[in-house]
């Protein structure tokens, strides 16, 4: 079995001197997510809340969207020759009586991670999404954050990442309360892992819709992070990078609040501007700056 | 057609003042790849070198190695239900005579960017990376280089990149001389898009197997873009970040030289020292320092 850290020896350069030591690095194994033993994905992560995992992930894909839909998430024994068991594959049955569409599951087992896009262009993409999605994110309802809440997240996402300090190699999603307590912390080699695993904590404790929350990523914001956010009801995301041009319009037409380059003080708001209570200049664009009322 | 940048509207928060502006993202739209006219991924990635991208990415995944196997590759036509060409699904040709694996197509259509990985564990990982490469990486032959070379790569990557001074929201790949001369450097919203492209546009000017450059990647070194590096016959793989465990597992097994944490003169080697013309001190670990010889 896999674990989150991984002990290798490194040759270690420093302005000409050279050394040789043990080094920590995150640990990175393939696991086989399966829905009623049908395989619908395999994807690499950092071993560990291996069954969160699986059960975002198919939050994130519209498989799922409560616990009671599930009757019970396993590792399966024998996956190798020898029966033993490796503990990278899960399987994820569904609780009696749920149906589950063979079409979603056959979209789902062809398209790993990127189910929602027709391969068409970005509109069908987004469309896939709106048609999946459990809850409405209405702006005028949900929390309001104010940029001081904002600002707070990054430093306390980086306090709360464990991993990252013993191995500078991952990332992290942060769940945090619309005041900016820390509700939970994961991290990953793959951002979106990260993500499907906090979904899928929260989903395991009856937590979704996450209506009262932010989540914050520790990188850029991709299309496939929004659409997260989307499935499992999180009306705010934040990320310390940059977001794609996808990312901001299925942000703008889900309703979700999308903040990026979240540094310092500094902040851009890409979608959803409506629940930081700001109000912005109407005029003519790009000159009339407008100090925050406090 | 998408493009490689969008402008949307921004509301920009700094130190408490307000404004509103365009900016530019950079963009996203799925990709969708056919072999033969059969899908076999679908992708997320910044439009621009479509081509390139499908044709490293079926490198990476082991199903062609040269320009000569490939026929032609075109933008489908009619994806939509007009009929219009989205130019987000690409087709590529095999040429007369070169007979596809039914079964590799299989495995690569239901395994998307992960098709190396069986899902089971880390070492069979390893193993559909041996049983699938074409061409040895010998730690004996192959370019040598010296950590100023490495040094200077970062810096000179991050002045070849274009859309992310805009942007400033993108990965970069780079390929370099053993000299620290640039080849190319391709970005890309995602990492994995970006090699690829590198390695499609390798392939079609008739280059591979690579085995006289270095692969200079922005971020992290995961399992996969090790594996990329592999199939592209690829000597040396160096990331601005660190590495994952089975990053450098499948490097030390595979003769590739894995540098991580290059940032000034610093530098960690994880595997392939013997490249670097290194003398490793081979006592007691840990303890002994050495200057390297200049």
């Amino acid at each position: 079995m896999g674990r989150m850290t991984e002990r290798r020896r490194v040759v270690r350069i420093r302005d000409g001197v050279l050394s040789e030591r043990a080094d920590t690095l995150v640990g990175e194994e393939p696991l086989e997510i399966r829905v009623a033993g049908r395989q619908v994905a395999v994807t690499m992560r950092t071993p560990g809340d291996d069954f969160a995992l699986a059960a975002g992930f198919l939050v994130s894909e519209g498989v799922f969207a409560s616990a009671q839909e599930l009757a019970r998430i396993a590792y399966c024994a024998g996956a190798t020759e020898d029966g033993a068991n490796t503990y990278n594959v899960v399987d994820v049955r569904p609780a009696e009586g749920v149906e589950l569409s063979g079409l979603a599951l056959d979209r789902l087992a062809r398209n790993v991670y990127t189910t929602s896009s027709c391969g068409l262009c970005g509109k069908a993409s987004l469309d896939a999404v709106h048609t999946t999605a459990r809850w409405p994110l209405p702006l005028t309802g949900g929390p309001r954050l104010t940029p001081e809440v904002l600002s707070a997240l990054p430093d306390r996402l980086r306090a709360a990442q464990r991993v990252f300090r013993s191995t500078g190699g991952l990332h992290a999603a942060g769940l945090f309360t619309a005041n900016g307590g820390l509700i939970d912390v994961r991290e990953d080699v793959g951002r979106h892992n990260a993500v499907d695993k906090v979904v899928g904590r929260a989903l395991t404790r009856g937590a979704l819709p996450l209506t009262e929350t932010v989540l914050m990523v520790s990188g850029r914001a991709s299309f496939e992070l929004v659409q997260k956010a989307v499935m499992a009801g999180i009306p705010v995301l934040a990320a310390v990078s940059a977001p794609s041009s996808l990312a901001v319009d299925l942000a703008a037409e889900s309703g979700v609040t999308l903040v990026g380059f979240l540094r310092g003080t500094s902040m851009n708001v890409y979608a959803g501007a409506e629940r930081l209570a700001l109000s912005v200049p109407s005029g003519p664009s790009g000159s009339s700056d407008q100090r925050l009322a406090r």
